[in-house]
């Protein structure tokens, strides 16, 4: 019997809506790189969904390559990227961010998150340092909406870094890799215009939110990172047909799609969460979205290993292992009774 | 009434084999980054075809990025890459090479050719100036099969270059983005595996060739370019769903439809290449695969223009235009009747 | 018997006034990376020389270092540097440009020079190229005075170029490492105030002008090239004893040492010129100022290198070989003619 | 009056067996890029002084440069540096590490040291990592002799830090920028021949000992770094006039100079520490070699600001300034004497 994998939100194919709409178009023909009608299509309707009539907005393939494309793009050359030490961009990109030449400066997180107080402190030391300037200039800050411990800013915490940001001369970058699961939580109060009107620059996931691939980048003022077409190209980010990215977008900004499929999802997992807590199970830590961290034995973590794929998340001690499970747009009730079954 | 496009062999979707296939595993559950059953069986198929049963397989997602990905991987710090001057990395991919750190050695071409005495001159050149250790030593060679001027390198002159690159200690890497229209060209003599014996990289190209998306990276020799994995993640190319390539590459490889998918559109281009000529239409210059290179006065041009989503390729005087016209996997007899009713 | 030298302007120490000034400050104290007073100084006598009274001035240890931390600190991510193709940037350092990320596009010389109209041709093609937002974008241009060749461009000529340059937006840079030559030759009209008017950047040479090294980098529009400091610690170029090289350029600009030291090395390379020529020596083409050019049959440059040292130029044809020889500001009457009875 | 300064050990010009040499030799001809008979005689004698007659050695002009190419030339481009927080590369280069393109993975220290412990712990973490291809590898770590904190490594330190390189594939590479300071030091037991046995390549600093500038960096083990000329030449590191260095570390390798020029400083630095503590002075942290770590009350500190430079190192606690001040080879009984009158 197959196991059941809860292993991540990336595990499955893309959203019905999307495969159908993939399908139907197929045979027609549209230009390359993006130029297509779908692509534009979809960009309107981003614009619309953010409420940034002028915003610029460019699909990209994965978040590695968003990130590095987007930080090279938005970093002078004597800058580098605040990041929590946590952050996707600081542990999980095999160094592509200083590929492209930006060191990443890394300060302490909770749960994920930066807070703007620490931010502050940090570059309020930076340019107290008589020799600043033999030192990594903090250009920009990345957040990650939720981040990778499936918390997420609340728009007090949002405007605060933004506040910092703005007072140092800093962009704000907002990694939204799994953006659709904080849009469908329950205590988030962050809407997509919000991230427009305090974020430089953001993406909007599509790979972790029911496309096959696909990043959708924002640039709320438009015109602020100039050449960003090129830069894509140069930084090999372009796909010729951009139309397999426009079409999936399309597809997930038409009737508020991308607004109400992580609902869904979150759902589940606090129904998983009340489960598992009821049956005895300790949370690793509580995260709103759609990632659950339970703490296992490594007794519990061997047995359940043989009829449920769950992801690593780290050790805490000799005797336990902290595992993740998440849902996403496509799991059923189905799967998480089975889920519920097994553990 | 929509025009007709012969602009180029990505204008349309996926083959309808890759399709199906897409869909019918929507759901299914894989692991991600390219560890997936899909990825697995695409690469075995593609070791069989290349005769090739050590090869590392690994699928990117265009042809900029696999270029820079590849020759950043293969390159030492301190060398670059020959190239055609009319080459695809020398020109059209906004300086990805040079963002990766390496230089673009240009060479004189004969329709888009390298030739290998005018590389073997170039290095000897090289080796014999007392100063070369203050120059970019050349590491590898880039050609493209078919070129960017739609010809092809008869195996003959493959073993040329190849054996050039063994003599100075270069590598050899083809870029096969059109590869499939190379395969199905009655006058073409070399195969995959040819290009697995003659090349240390090579790639054989899935977005022009009948994929949405991506390109196969073949490393024939096991081991050979240590910790690509890692190097692809760094250069933003590695795929959270790498099933989305895994599949494509399965379908391309089953019952040889990537061997055969080329054919029908190089006698296309065969078949329109002798009716336009027959019209009067000059050819401005002959090339064997599916892209064909019309010499057009400005008039015609324009007019054209009205009913023909074309190509521009260059000026060759002030009353001339030159254009390219391609035909595809997905271009049909009906296509081909339209377009020479309009020319 | 010790060779005589002409091979090039960099095989003798220091100016004697240099060398004096070093020995005499040797034990002061000063602060470091080039914040002392000698620094100081040195810059406010290069802004006074120059007609360029908010300049900023920067001291660097070499040619390849300067044009490297220059060129990746003007040029935006996405452009590359316009070149001679047989400019410093394009042959001889080893890919220095490119391993800061950019392409040097290179156009056809004379004599070393670029013309302007050969510039904004390339760049009037460049923007109508449809697909111009797919190639490296044309930054800065980049040229020697004098050049490679010898030649110096004329006040007229560095016009045009500045005029190209500014009506495409592209930067103009001045690679000045024999600049004490070019203003020593008679027929130069090319003022030390027309660079800082005319150049973005330019740099004032240093090693091969009477220094043991350094380079002084002059921004005529202050603050035109933000935290170029910083730039230049993070390319490895910044001196943690600066003071060496304000010392040196405080004793070159010191008594106008260094607009006149190059007259005598250019007057003694004209007198060696019709020497030759009256001995029957052809010259390979003719430079104003402090380089040789001699075409040498080869026996002539096997018997005459038993005793002399020349620099190889290159081979014209089977039986020739052209030689480059330097005077510089240490040659004597005496090597000169040492060097006419030798040959 | 003019103040004393103790701010560093490099506000003064060269030793002045340096200086005699580079006076006495400055009309001489020679080759150019480090070719001459100067630089082959220093490398001789560092290659005698080292033990290790087969080794490599180079002359670059500062620290930064120095890591900058030498890292960016052993490491692979998957690969990052391991380096203490504290670490110079990791701190005050203003990213010239990342400008490369490589990662400074940083750990915890002990007064600027690195455990062998801790690093073997981090390793065996990141390969027990299931992920670890999507991480950087740890290629290289390096340590600096002394440290940035005057600490220096005992050779049983060395030896396991070596230990565990070797174990896990990874260079060790030894920044010497003090290096005379902890060869001149009682304590110490690392001798040239140990730091040539044991790390893959470390450098010799000159410009805080004794010179002008340079920087030798000895490559123990012959063609272990290929084209390294080649790589110095792309990162703008080499000299024209090379011998500038060439002859100043000739002198410092004549008569055993380098070997001894270091411990009157350290003598002073000790008879300063002594004197200090028995005035009432609270050393911040205590280290062996040339630099001294007082902690002032900030009346303190202002008040020794009129008549004394000291480099600031941090603020402890809102009432306290902690202050470096360093010796070196330059500094004289009287100005000791000068400096326990100040304080």
């Amino acid at each position: 019997m197959e196991k059941l994998n809860f292993a991540s939100d990336y595990t499955q194919g893309a959203h019905p809506a999307i495969m159908k709409m993939l399908v139907e178009t197929n045979l027609e023909f549209t230009p390359g790189y993006g130029t297509d009608a779908y692509c534009e299509s979809a960009k309107e309707k981003i614009r619309l969904a953010c409420g940034a009539p002028d915003a610029e907005v460019y699909f990209l393939s994965g978040g590695t390559q968003t990130n590095m494309t987007v930080l090279d793009a938005i970093l002078a050359k004597y800058e580098g990227v605040i990041a929590a030490e946590t952050g996707h961009v600081s542990v999980h990109e095999a160094g592509a961010i200083e590929f492209t030449g930006h060191k990443v400066l890394t300060l302490p997180h909770t749960l994920g998150k930066l807070d703007a107080a620490t931010v502050e402190n940090y570059v309020k030391g930076f340019y107290a340092d008589g020799n600043f300037d033999h030192m990594v200039f903090p250009g920009a800050v990345y957040i990650s909406q939720p981040t990778e411990f499936g918390t997420i800013y609340s728009l007090r915490e949002l405007e605060a870094l933004s506040d910092v940001c703005k007072q140092y001369g800093m962009r704000l970058y907002a990694d939204g890799a799994r953006l659709a699961y904080a849009l469908g939580c329950p205590e988030n109060d962050v809407t997509l215009p919000d991230l427009a009107r305090l974020c430089d620059v953001f993406y909007i996931g599509g790979t972790k939110c029911g496309a096959l691939l696909g990043e959708a980048v924002v640039i709320p003022k438009k015109g602020s990172v100039p050449h960003f077409f090129t830069i894509i190209k140069q930084h090999g980010a372009l796909l010729a047909k951009g139309r397999v990215m426009g079409i999936q977008f399309d597809a997930l900004f038409t009737d508020n799609l991308y607004l109400t499929l992580g609902a869904p999802a979150v759902e589940k997992a606090e129904r998983i969460k009340k489960a598992l807590t009821e049956k005895g199970y300790t949370l690793y830590f509580d995260a709103p979205t759609n990632q659950i961290y339970v703490l296992l034995t490594d007794e519990q973590y061997a047995s359940l290993g043989e009829k449920l794929i769950m992801s690593f998340w780290e050790k805490p001690d000799e005797n336990h292992t902290a595992v993740r499970l998440a849902t996403s747009w496509a799991t059923t009730d189905g799967d998480v009774e089975k889920l519920l079954t097994v553990m």
